[in-house]
């Protein structure tokens, strides 16, 4: 343990991470460098400067990562429609390997050896953590507290805490929620407490980042939006940055009662969980891509997308962003994206999200072709019988050998 | 032409099946038997038998066949949560293959060697009838009368129908609709018209089997699903049989506003097309069969389920579901559905279906692996470094070889 | 028919083409303009000119693709590991669409409407032509003759040259072969005659580009390639262009008695087809092309090439080079290909190919971790047994709640 | 460590086992029970008695395996033609499975409450025995001796014996092999030594189990293999076990210098490794095999094999037997295998495997569709233009809105 002289520690400026902080510099003597990010949870990050101050840090990185987070992370994501298991956008999943990459930045620049963070043993966000520090910097020693001390409750904690000094009070005021949450610019997440049990309904006043569908507005919400390379670009004409899309669409969807989500997963590590996450901006920003991707991408393209998704999605819940077969992925994905470009208009309403048009400069929809008016030609019928015919050639053979279905 | 003797025509009692009876007749010089089918369509099929015998048709078969149709090719399908594209539930795909069965069965009951449909030649159920038909009775003929006459304009229909006598009175009364039609218990579909311009919002009258989000209760419906091997056998405890499910489901759910869906798709035959269809029990069922399956799957035979699903609904799209692929991955589905018992709890509110709980004897959910609080030794936290340092083991030597991630 | 101006044909200065140039003018009343390259089919190219000329050809194209063939279809497949049902190397498919390409480049230049090809109706090659051609000028008109005329029997072609005066003697001299063949400078190929029953051996005295495996030297032929980005650049140490790559392999190989292949197929149109192939560089540029990579890439990454494989050779095998979803595949493949770069040493004995060494600037093979001696700390093994337990936690849940595995 | 009361120990009588008899009786304290099997390693079992009864073990099993390790191991693995990283066949990691099932059986019914054996920290196999023993006897404790002691020198393993009277004598006579071998009747490997360089030939007297090609037989061997189910039931029409069918194949193909292999593969554990393989009778069944099936699958069944193929070799060689997964893909596989029966010839001759004939009663070969001759009518070739047009058409719809591909 002697080994390690400086560690750069992920710090939220919470009691955990506090805790951390003395229990690296006490556990391995070393020189801690805090490193705090805005990626949009929604709490100040200024105040951690303060705090690692008060805990004896001399070097404090806190960045504001959201454009980044929503430009270089997010976004690639939603080109590709990635959804886990069928129900989860991924919202924590996604913020993890841009922690780890500032994290090693953030090793290289201090002389740092090491890096810390606060993710528990059981979870998937050590691994996101680590796979991705890992990568980017081979010999890198990791410190994961939670699986090394032995402060595994809260009495345990606190009893650190006042031996050690730590100002609890920090985390005074609030009520201490009952859930174990997460936030970042696309989603925040519940989990722990009641809903342990998964035939327990949540809780109404677990949600924080949207209003019931109850309570939201009796009257629609119509956006358009506008896609470049697969990417959101405009919201109702107007130009925005990636972050700001995602801020604007969370608050729209938000108030109207959209991303709530209620799931049991599969955790890498091997067990299953249950997680209600909000992911308002994200619900809408799924819906339109597949909107516009439908009149610009070709269908074989499509299925192809489709066919390699739940891998893709896979990758980057496992933890697997920094890997180079999710760049392998990546770049067939962000080649198709080319022409996804145009409008979509949506509808918002009481917690469902409606496509009611989607236009493009470089659409594919032939009306010509598709329409059930004269088309002049542009499709000949008959075309259709040697298509069938062909295609049940094998069929015909093998029922005429015999063969039966069932 | 004059080799065929008697054609059995899927028969809907409508003018334009009607016209084709005559049009057989009259150019094939042959027998026609109709076949009239009550899948769930929501309209009555005895009145079909006068008309036919008004054609002069004298073998008449009328069907009920919804129990068959859920039984055998609704309830199938959602054990695989196919959705193709995406976004659409295959309603109309689905209920093409067991025409195509019962089409065969009858030619083969009453020697007739040709069966024929009303079905376009630009469209997809062309080919889902006629790749059926052939895979089940490969020398059978195929007669698609819209590929090959000359009345593709309504109104050399009605001089048709003026010539040969065809009451066209049958149709009055309702309004025409502006939109091609099409429906079965699983779902109603709306083309043509308005829909043709996809930036155009589909109009709030055309939609027929749910109330709008906005025209939905205040107040939520709760409903509990019963599953048994992947197949929903009891709603709110009450063992119904499986037609018996879907309607009560589309009852329900259309009355909370769910299951609208405002799609373009990539049809077989290589356009684009926009539909807009309305699903309102499945839209549930699919929502509740992946909370089922989310407690009671291993999570590596779900992802594998979810990599091979859009090739499973690609081939009911395309047509293939009388096909040994098709039948080869329907029974290594099937295979996984097992343990697939349970309850699940689901809020249905203006528009929405929210999974609230879900519960099975066969859960493989273990609270003492997952909680939060002290797992008494259930996990080893420490079992995760080993974990994590062996899959990033090939990143770092990689990365130690000066491979760059980007 | 009259609406066709100007044909490309695709022009051998064989027989059958020339009757088509003939039937092509006679029937569509226009003019033909003659397209014959060498893809390294082993036969001179330039006597088709003077042929050409005296069926009344103005406008007559002789180009040497050679280098083209090889730079820019044979080896973008190879680095995919391409193959069809597991034996093939598609060595007919990739030639086609350097066919179609060229086609509609003369047709642009000529002013054509309309192309032609001598594929039959029954093959994979029609399919392969005229995709490509309709997906790089979609107005373009196809004729293929043999699905349109009645010159189905030797006889009657032999009457219509009479007739029309087309010198059959130019097919003189040489025994008509009673097999069906087709060469490039991948492969040669043979279908038909005896060969129709999958039961009965090839003759010996069939295959013209390998000797038998028995007749091979008694002594091994050692060679070494090197690799730059996944293309093969020198064949001992001798930089050599791509074309010449192949020959160069051609030869050594074939005269080891390497690459001869007996298989039964399922062509795209819907028939099973035996078919003898003579692949021998191609056999060894395969086997040397997965020992580089076996060095050099990423396990996951092979492992989604492995997976991607057999979708990629089945879009090549039915006709779809000239398609976006081919494109997307293939950027993927060759973001790949960036670090495969070295050297693979093979041995060529009698009908085998043998890889016996393999070595990179870019290996990733780490001896230090690998070796069975002591690693000086370069893996840790107790880092196993928490991989494995985590692992196999969900399959050790699931045993625990009973489920049974068979 | 005194928790544990009997331990299952895989024993070979060799001389690492015997050493590990010994530590687990002394660091554990502790009953061994001995596991010997025959699995066709090719080495006398009977001998294991004696040795254990001189460790002092009480309960000592020795079992011949290789009816059941061919029937329910091998055969169902050859089915889906699995081949891992495009060359390996799987030979040691499907006798793993077996063991392990033996292994928990055991202990089931001696009351034993661990598992251990001689695998080391760095090799697949360690992975494949406790995943396996971990899934079907979830409780189960393992003990991996070479990840736990110190004893990891030849030296200090000469030492314990001396210390401990392990009678090293046993492995006298034989000189140490430079390799680390094992063998079961499918294969035997080799690794270590010079072979830890990859650009280093395999010496010929390395290989042991066929001869050189060189050395291999002047004359070509034909054999007649049958097929029932996609399983070979009998040799030259001798009705064989499957046992005997893999040794009669072994000795064939061993004999004419069939199945050499040296590959650099990528371990689970995150390495690349080099190994050598002889696997005489399986390259002939894998070559036979995919005979067999190219005249009686369907088309689309045998790709959808194809595309899962490397997941079900990857989870075979990851160690997942014992998982649901792999007995999903199992199920989808066998269901493919009920026609494929029939008889393939191949042709063996100095290293090479040469299918030249293949033949069913349930052949979907129609030579009447095939044929280049007059076919009667059996296909029109006029559909051919259908399909084609029909296929092309999104990419003519695309190139006529402007799209352009490369």
């Amino acid at each position: 343990m002697s080994s390690i002289k400086k560690v750069v520690l992920a710090y939220s400026g919470g009691l955990d991470t506090s805790v951390i902080v003395k229990w690296l510099q006490e556990t391995y003597n070393c020189e801690v460098v805090t490193f705090t990010a805005d990626i949009g949870q929604g709490e100040e990050v200024e105040p951690a400067r303060a705090k690692a101050q008060a805990l004896g840090v001399k070097e404090i990185y806190i960045d504001d990562l959201r454009e980044e987070y929503v430009r270089d992370f997010v976004f690639p994501m939603f080109r590709a429609n990635a959804i886990y298991e069928g129900e989860y956008l991924l919202g924590t999943s996604i913020a993890r390997p841009l922690i780890s990459k500032r994290l090693i930045e953030i090793a290289n620049e201090t002389g740092a050896d090491a890096i810390s963070h606060g993710a528990t043993g059981k979870g998937n966000d050590q691994v996101r953590f680590e796979l991705g520090a890992y990568a980017l910097k081979p010999g890198v020693k990791v410190i994961a507290p939670w699986r090394e001390w032995d402060l595994n409750s809260r009495d345990k904690l606190m009893a650190y805490c006042e031996e050690h000094n730590i100002p609890v009070d920090f985390s005074k005021g609030k009520k201490k929620s009952p859930y174990s949450m997460d936030a970042n610019l696309l989603h925040i997440s519940y989990e722990g407490g009641v809903l342990e049990d998964p035939w327990t309904e949540a809780e109404e006043d677990m949600w924080r980042w949207s209003v019931s569908p109850e309570a939201a507005p009796d009257q629609p919400t119509y956006i358009d939006l506008t896609y470049e390379k697969g990417d959101i670009v405009a919201i109702d004409g107007e130009r925005l940055s990636p972050a700001t899309v995602l801020e604007r669409l969370n608050k729209v969807a938000g108030d109207n009662g959209i991303g709530r989500l209620d799931i049991v997963e599969n955790r890498y590590v091997g067990m299953k969980s249950r997680g209600c996450y909000e992911t308002p901006g994200g619900t809408v920003m799924m819906k339109a891509h597949r909107a516009i991707e439908s009149i610009t991408l070709d269908r074989e393209v499509a299925h192809l997308k489709d066919e390699l998704m739940p891998k893709y999605a896979e990758l980057i819940y496992n933890g697997y962003w920094w890997s180079p077969e999710r760049q392998m992925l990546q770049t067939a994905i962000d080649q198709t994206q080319e022409h996804v470009n145009g409008d979509v208009r949506l509808k918002l309403y009481k917690g469902g999200v409606h496509v009611v048009g989607r236009r493009s400069a470089e659409s594919l929809f032939d009306e010509k072709v598709a329409t059930f008016e004269d088309d002049a030609g542009a499709y000949d019928q008959k075309d259709a019988e040697g298509f069938i015919k062909l295609n049940a050639l094998r069929m015909r053979i093998a029922a005429n050998k015999g063969r039966k279905l069932r």
